[in-house]
C-alpha cells in the first residue's frame, strides 16, 4: 500500500512545478498512510527534475525515519503537526507560490470576494500570527504547524483546506496528495485575483453570506450538485 | 446537423484551456441549434484533457435533457436563459479568467478605454447588480441569467458580447461557439488593460464616442471595412 | 528584391505572436523598398498562423496596390504616412501589445526611467494627442499618420523609434522590418517595466542626460562600443 | 580546467533565457578561474541561440583579452571589479530581468519581507547610489562596479549575493556561474513579490532579525541544515 501513496506522492509533488507553483525547490508534498501512521515526503532540496520514488522518505507520525536514505523535506515536523491534529487530512502541500506569499508577506488573511474562491473556501484563508522569538529559536518548522492549529482553532481544515504562514508562504491540505496540490493551485488563483479587486476597489468587503453558502454547497457535502457524482 | 455543432461546442470548450481563460475545469461553452432548439453544452466537472464528443450533452430549451450520460455544466440554465432571450445569439461561454473575474469581484463594469475595446464592445461592458439573497437561495443559476437580461434592458447584446456577473466572473457570446470563445478572449484582454490603464491614471474616462463608433463600425456592421470581406 | 522584402516581412510578422505581442489579428507589420517605392504589408485580419508569401500585399506609396489578391491591413494609410515623412526608415510595425497600449489608454508618454530605454529610445516614447472628431470622422487611419507626424516635429524619428497614439496603441519603426520588431519587443518590456517603476515611486523623474547619452551612444551613432562591429 | 569553466559560463548563459531573466542580448555570465586568474565572459551581443563555445572571451583581471576573436560584453569591467574586491566570489551575473529592474529603476533597494527571501539574502537586497556625471563620463562600466563595491562596505558579499544598480539592473553573483544565476533567480522572484506585498500593504517592514537568522542559517554555514550534505 505505501507504493500506490508513494506514486500519489510523487506524482503530487511533480505537479508543483507543472503548475507553476514552485521555482528550484521551494515546495514539498506529503501524504499519509492512516491505517499504519506512516507519511511518505519529498527528500530536502532534491529538484524536481530529478525526483524520483526512491528518493521518498517514510517517516512515522513522529518523525522517526522508517525508510529512504535521504533527509526529509526541511519542513517535514510542520505536515506532521498537521496530521497529529487533523486525521480527516490525507495530504499536505506547501509552497511560496507567488501570489499566496504576497499575502503571507504582507500578513493578510484572503477574504471570500468571489465565487471562485467560495467553491473551495468556505470563508477568509487565514494568515497566522507572527511565530515569537522563542518560537522560532526553538522548535521553529514545529512551531509553524503549531501556529497554524492555532489559527483554525475555530475553523474546520476540511472547509478551509489552507491557509498563509506570517511572512512565510501557504500550506494547504486535502484528503489525498491530490486534492491537497488542486488545493494550492486554487489558493494562488484566489490570491492573484484577489490582490487585483482590492486594488480596483480598496473598500471591497467579503461576499454575503448567502453567495458564499450557495457556491461552497454546491461542490461540498451532501447537497451538492456540482460534477459527475 | 448537431453533429457540427457537437464538434463545434467540444473545438470551443477546447480552447479556453489553450487560450489561458480555465483552471481546472472552470468554464464550460455551448452552441445552440436553432432549427430543433437544442443546446450542446459542457458536461460538469469533467477536465478538459478528457473530454470527448459523447461527453457532450444535449438539452431543449427548457433543461430537459435529449442526449448524452452526463449531467451537464451547472451553469446551464444561465446559458439557456440567454438563448431565450436573446435568439440572434448561436453561442455562450462562462470562465473564471482573471482579469476579467477580478473586474467581476470588484463589481465594476469595464468602460471603453481604447480602440480594442471598441473593435469589439460597444460601449461599457456592464456588470450586474449583486443577486438577492432570494435569488441566490431560489433557482440561482437561472436568475443569474436574469439579472443579465436586467443588465442588457438598454443594451443589444450583439453590440456588447459579454457582461460581468458580480462577485462571480465573466460571460460572453456570439453568433457561434467560436465567436463566443473569441469574445471571451478579447474582454480578458480588455479587462487587464483597463484595470492597468486606470491604475496608471485613476481619473481616466471612457474615450469619446466617436472614436467609439469608428472603430467599432470599422468591424462590425454594413460600413466595416477590416478584413476581407 | 520585393521577394526578399516580402520575405522579410513574412517573417516580422511571425515574430510578433512569438513574442507575445499580439492577440489574434491585432497587429502588422509593413517593409518599404525605397527604390521601387513600393511597400509589403499584411493583409487585414488574416490570423497569422495562416499567414504565407502570397498573401502579402504590394502597394505604391500612394495606396495604390499593386500586387495581392487580399486587402491590406485596415492601418496602411498609417504606415504610409509614415514611410513619407521618414525617408530614413525602412520597417513599421502596430500592435495592441499590453503594456504599452496600457499607456496609450492612459493618453502619457514613457519616461526614460532607466538604462534598458536609454539604450533604444533616446528620451520620452511620447503619446500622441487626441484626434479631433473631424480627423476621427475623416481619413482617420492617414490622421492617425499626421498626428504621430506632429508629435515627432522636435523629435528624430530614428532616436525615438516608437510612438504611443493616444487611446489606442503602439507604433514602432526601424531601419528594416526586423528592427522595427524589436523596437515594438522593447517597448513593451520598456513600458512593463515604467508601469511598476512609477507605481513603486509615483513621483519618479526621468534619469539624467548624461546617463541617457551615455547608454543611447554606447548603442548608437559613431561612438558606438556594444556588440561586435 | 578551462575547458571546464567554459562550459559552465555558456550553460549559465543559456539558463538566463530559459529562465525568463532576459530579452535580446540583455544579460551576461562570467566565472573566474582562481588559480589562473582569468575570467570567461559573454561575448557582446551575441544573441543566446547562437551562443557557442569558441564565443566565449577569456580575460585576465586587467581586462586585457587572452584568448577569443569577438568583443566581451560590454559590462566586463564592472564583472573585472567585482572579482578584484571579492576573492570569495566564483561567477557574476548581470540582466535587466523585469521586477529586479523595476526597483532599480525606482532607486529602491529590496527589504527582506519574508522567507524566501531570508533563505538567500541575508537582510536587504541594496540598491546603490546613482553615479554621478563625472562616473558615468568616464570609465563608467568600472564605476559601476565601484559603487556596487561602496554599496557593500558594511555587508558581505557571500551573504547578500546580489545588488540593484540604481536606474539601471541587478548584478547578482555566487561561488560559481550557475549559483550566480540561480541568485538571479531568487532575486528576480523576490523583487516580485515584495513589490506587491508592498502595494498590499505599503507600511510593511523588514521581518524580524530572528526569522531572518533562523531561515538565512538554515541554508547556510556551518548550522545550515536544509537539503542534503
Amino acid at each position: 500500500m505505501l507504493e500506490t501513496l508513494k506514486e500519489a506522492v510523487l506524482e503530487a509533488n511533480l505537479e508543483l512545478p507543472k503548475r507553476g507553483l514552485v521555482t528550484y525547490t521551494w515546495g514539498n508534498v506529503s501524504g499519509i498512510d492512516r491505517g499504519e501512521n506512516l507519511i511518505v515526503i519529498k527528500p530536502s532540496g532534491v529538484p524536481y527534475e530529478e525526483l524520483r520514488l526512491e528518493h521518498l522518505v517514510v517517516l512515522d507520525l513522529n518523525g522517526t525515519k522508517v525508510e529512504g536514505k535521504l533527509n526529509p523535506s526541511s519542513d517535514t515536523m510542520t505536515h506532521l503537526v498537521i496530521y497529529r491534529n487533523y486525521p480527516e487530512l490525507g495530504g499536505v502541500v506547501h509552497t511560496h507560490s507567488r501570489w499566496a506569499t504576497v499575502w503571507a508577506q504582507a500578513c493578510r488573511g484572503i477574504p471570500a470576494l468571489g465565487t471562485t474562491h467560495a467553491d473551495y473556501f468556505y470563508g477568509e484563508i487565514p494568515c497566522t500570527r507572527k511565530l515569537t522569538n522563542e518560537e522560532i529559536n526553538g522548535q521553529y518548522e514545529e512551531q509553524t504547524g503549531n501556529v497554524i492549529i492555532e489559527t483554525f482553532k475555530d475553523k474546520n481544515p476540511v472547509c478551509v483546506p489552507g491557509v498563509l504562514v506570517s511572512n512565510h508562504g501557504p500550506f494547504s491540505w486535502g484528503k489525498d496528495p491530490q486534492e491537497a496540490v488542486h488545493n494550492a493551485v486554487v489558493l494562488e488563483e484566489v490570491a492573484m485575483m484577489a490582490y487585483h479587486a482590492f486594488s480596483l476597489k480598496p473598500d471591497l468587503k467579503q461576499i454575503d453570506k448567502t453567495l458564499l453558502d450557495r457556491h461552497f454547497l454546491r461542490k461540498h457535502g451532501s447537497k451538492a450538485y456540482y460534477g459527475q457524482s
